[in-house]
């Protein structure tokens, strides 16, 4: 990785950090504080409210969940879990409580990992109105018989949901969706490592000079976030999109991941092979049938978008995955940085892509042009080589994109854009009507 | 392999030890005691008889022939070859003969394999007329000179072509085809396993409450029964079948083989690919160049039905094919049983197919239902895995059939059947109109 | 191979001797000296002549360049170099020069090959004018300091480019194009095997006593001279064009190889790799990313004819290739003549191969018209395997040529054309009209 990807791996470190305390739910005051927080650094950010029982597709916004303080006493009145030591220990939306109880009804209220005997687990009940506390298995078990009081101060009551929204014109209305999930409470690479990218990737291409495709960012809880946002986009969506990226578990500095969508072979399934495979070419390649996040929505039937994840290491392919071990150590500047890179690439790639064709009958003649030296096998002016150039003349017949044309001379699309340039500039290739059927 | 599959395995191997002795060709009494036999389990079999000199295509039904007796008697007058003994001593269509002559002379007419010294082989020569003795290897070779007695009690003349059908009526139009033979003597694998086989699925068949397809079972003769057969049904096989099976040698207990069809891709061959797929992983798949049964009719250009072969060990991949070695030790209760099995799950594969499609855009909401528990990933009221209802509700798309669907998710048809039944239930998914051209 | 040829091979490596000392290069009288000898072997070839300056697509046609003398005098006066010996000595096109320098000087007109010490090197500058030398690497480091004398005896000036061209009139108005260079000087395998195995193959065509397609052969200077052809024949070479072979490196005795036309997929192809894969199962196959040869201007994006080249040994794949180690000890008449057999057995392929249907539906009764025994399984009276016979009547249905069925049935279609013949003959095949599609 360069320089540049590690500074930027360290600001978006930095997000990260005073983003992970923050208690998220799908609904509340943590969501607000987070795209506050997001809206610091976007100013163009859009923050949506829907109102609670506001209806999408099988879907009902459920009630807004704040909460101020958790804590179980034990039988000697010791605070022996506190939300305030880890957000984790709460149920998200658990209900309001305070109650006295023996230890025998308190462990029906108790979720721990008997595997992973320190950890804190991850545990919700967004849809069934109950209350619970998670804690280390190592704490459950020492755990002695007696009276217990369990107080949730919390409160679940018609509200609203919050949501995110950028959306940053190009020159064409061919779009790419990236969505990001704002929904976990302190979790690091499953929740904030996606965020965090995903506003180092709007900051950067606020900064582009000029933009193709119009960019949809969305910052959105997972699963009734995104489904209330293509409840409200859905005919815009399938007109306009033409690749999309689920931006999670981006923080690890572990292999990469790709995990397909649907269809398996949209214009977003084959950039993002050919950047994986280029930047790293062990990628871990999954099919559809392993989703578990928001693809889910965007790739439904009927809904259809060309919509992948690229991860760093996939929710559940790492055993910290909703736990507590999934904090602040698990994810680095590196890491991010590196998760960046794979979807600035993709960007660069989506950016760069078209379909060229040759003006001209047979090779064209580039010695006359200097473009290779006239005696010998050596480069022109230009220093390219010759065989870069001859294969841009081969390949580009107005049949393929410039992602194909890559796969089949087996080099990044970011290496020959400089040869594409030079031979547009000599007339020699040029592009042709987009192909919207190709280019999706 | 279940208890029911065993008891049904030994019946069948009733049946076979009922038929086995009989000496079937492709036309005479042999043929009709066969289907008589059947017609006792089976009383809606129809028998049909086809006179001789009628023309199918490029064929013509040949005499009929019987045979009362065949023997030699040795120089001393001693019968060393009776056709009482095992009826593969007599070529099969052997002419009237009786003529005595000398070994050199009686040579040309014996038959026998030397690499298979102690087996009598199997002949025929049903369109040339001609009479001859088969015999063990070791036998022939203890021959001394001198004047032998063959004896042919046989009749040649026209008469008729017998064979049976039975046509179970469906819900719908479409037709899935059994055809078996019966036209082999005494051999077990490669002639009895495929009629008592069919007759055990028919029975099965018979006894559903409701059949959604309707069900066509043929015995005939090889080859020009199923070409007598093609010859009158032609129009109505290629409107209606979707699906084939050609029964044959299913009765020993080694490996499944599957036979693909002319196309290779039908329904018949997806169907046959998923079921022995999930029963038998290790099993044989043959492409249409090893044909050798009525597939090669049904499958022939013009006829083009999507008929495959699913067997146990194919004929000509055992040494005793064809030989008095294929009798009833070499099928077992068990070979019979999973023979039957196999069909019986192909045609259950075929009754359960269809091409479903989701009724809500996005997931729907599976825990407001109590398919999936409402905290943690525990499963629902119907104990029923997330990922299979999941992986339903993701594929189903209304473009692709539930044996595709299945292939993509990896699970057999039989174990998502009750998850389909109770989203059909909540109204999540619903069968489309079924596509022929996708169902064929 | 057999001995026929053998003896091919012995008179294509005697016109390749006689043909290996002539001075060619894209234009001048070492082509016209190339060209009258072909056209003594061959006296229907037609002889081009395009006048300097001629555009043709984004070319030009150069001025004419003939030499008579070039040679290096060292500072004693000897001559230490001289295009005498070795024609590969003079730089191709060198400008007329007689000039006295430094070494040091000198040294910027030499080219050597230090990998290849005892090797002269080939090097052109067709489109710049200059001047060079190639010598091998070790007299180069055996130079002295001193004024050396550097002479050309050459001109470059108006003049023509040359060219051949033979057409073979068929019974069709497909055409199959044959394409070889006449460009090179003293190189053998890639240069002067080309031209003699055309002639080889050209002498063969004319003697047929009957040809299906029209045969097309050019005799060019590589890339201006394919260019210049392809600007005058364009359209008629879209039109009917079937296959086409670039005849390149077909003079040593190591494997075939391949390199396929840019769709990869064309009937050129697929004889190729039909006629490679039976002659030689471990071909070399190369995609058209490894072009190297003419097939780059006939394969170019918009003129898309169907062309491949068959090698044996590929340009740039033997240590060799353009330098005097590729010389008449680099190939022989083995190599030339199953370079020779290679293409000729491409081209029975393609006279050969059609579209067959049966006649009948269902198998046709083979044993009544003696194809196959009416007793066992035994050939009938042509001796023909009953396999053959019932693969042949199994897949012809009208809708692949004979090169794909024999894929499928994986045998030559040389070895199945008598076969093919028979069944014709009894009418129980026929050809169906020609589905350009199918065979383009």
């Amino acid at each position: 990785m360069n320089q540049s990807n590690i500074n930027i791996g360290e600001e978006i470190y930095k997000w990260a950090s005073d983003l992970f305390p923050m208690c998220r739910s799908i609904t509340g005051q943590g969501v607000r504080e987070t795209l506050t927080y997001l809206k610091n650094i976007l100013p163009e950010l859009a923050i949506f409210e829907v109102e609670s029982g506001t209806k999408a597709f099988d879907w009902e916004v459920p009630d807004e969940w704040n909460i101020r303080e958790a804590y179980i006493l034990d039988p000697d009145g010791k605070k022996i879990i506190d939300f305030r030591n880890n957000n984790l220990h709460i149920v998200n939306y658990s209900v309001p409580t305070d109650v006295s109880l023996s230890l025998e009804e308190l462990d029906k209220h108790l979720y721990s990992i008997s595997e992973r005997p320190n950890a804190i687990p991850y545990v919700t009940s967004y849809y069934e109105r109950n209350w619970g506390f998670c804690l280390t298995h190592k704490q459950r078990q020492s755990l002695q018989p007696g009276i217990y009081r369990a107080v949730v101060d919390s409160t679940l009551a018609p509200g609203f949901l919050t949501y995110g929204e950028l959306v940053l014109p190009g020159r064409d209305k061919t779009e790419v969706l990236l969505s990001t999930y704002i929904c976990h409470p302190s979790l690091a690479n499953n929740e904030i490592s996606g965020p965090v990218v995903t506003a180092a990737l709007s900051k950067w291409l606020i900064s582009l000079s000029e933009r193709k495709h119009t960019y949809r960012i969305v910052f959105v809880p997972e699963t009734i976030g995104s489904i209330i946002y293509i409840s409200r986009h859905l005919k815009h969506l399938k007109e306009s999109v033409i690749a999309g990226f689920n931006v999670t578990c981006v923080g690890d500095d572990m292999a990469y991941t790709y995990l397909a969508s649907r269809h398996g072979s949209t214009l977003a399934d084959r950039v993002a092979r050919h950047v994986l495979g280029h930047l790293d070419p062990g990628y871990v390649s999954h099919p559809f049938l392993k989703r578990g996040s928001d693809e889910r929505q965007y790739c439904a039937p009927g809904v259809d978008l060309p919509v992948v994840s690229i991860m760093r290491t996939r929710y559940g392919d790492y055993p910290e995955y909703h736990t507590s071990d999934d904090n602040l150590d698990f994810i680095s500047p590196e890491g991010l940085g590196g998760g960046f890179n794979a979807l600035r690439c993709c960007i660069e790639v989506l950016e760069l892509n078209e379909i060229l064709v040759n003006t001209v009958l047979c090779e064209p003649q580039l010695g006359r042009r200097d473009l290779i030296s006239n005696i010998g096998y050596g480069p022109g002016k230009a220093d390219i080589d010759r065989r870069v150039l001859s294969h841009l003349l081969a390949y580009c017949d107005g049949s393929k994109d410039l992602v194909e044309l890559c796969e089949i001379i087996n080099l990044p699309l970011w290496d020959i854009s400089k040869a594409i340039d030079i031979l547009k500039e000599e007339g020699l290739i040029e592009a042709t009507t987009v192909n919207r059927s190709k280019m999706t």
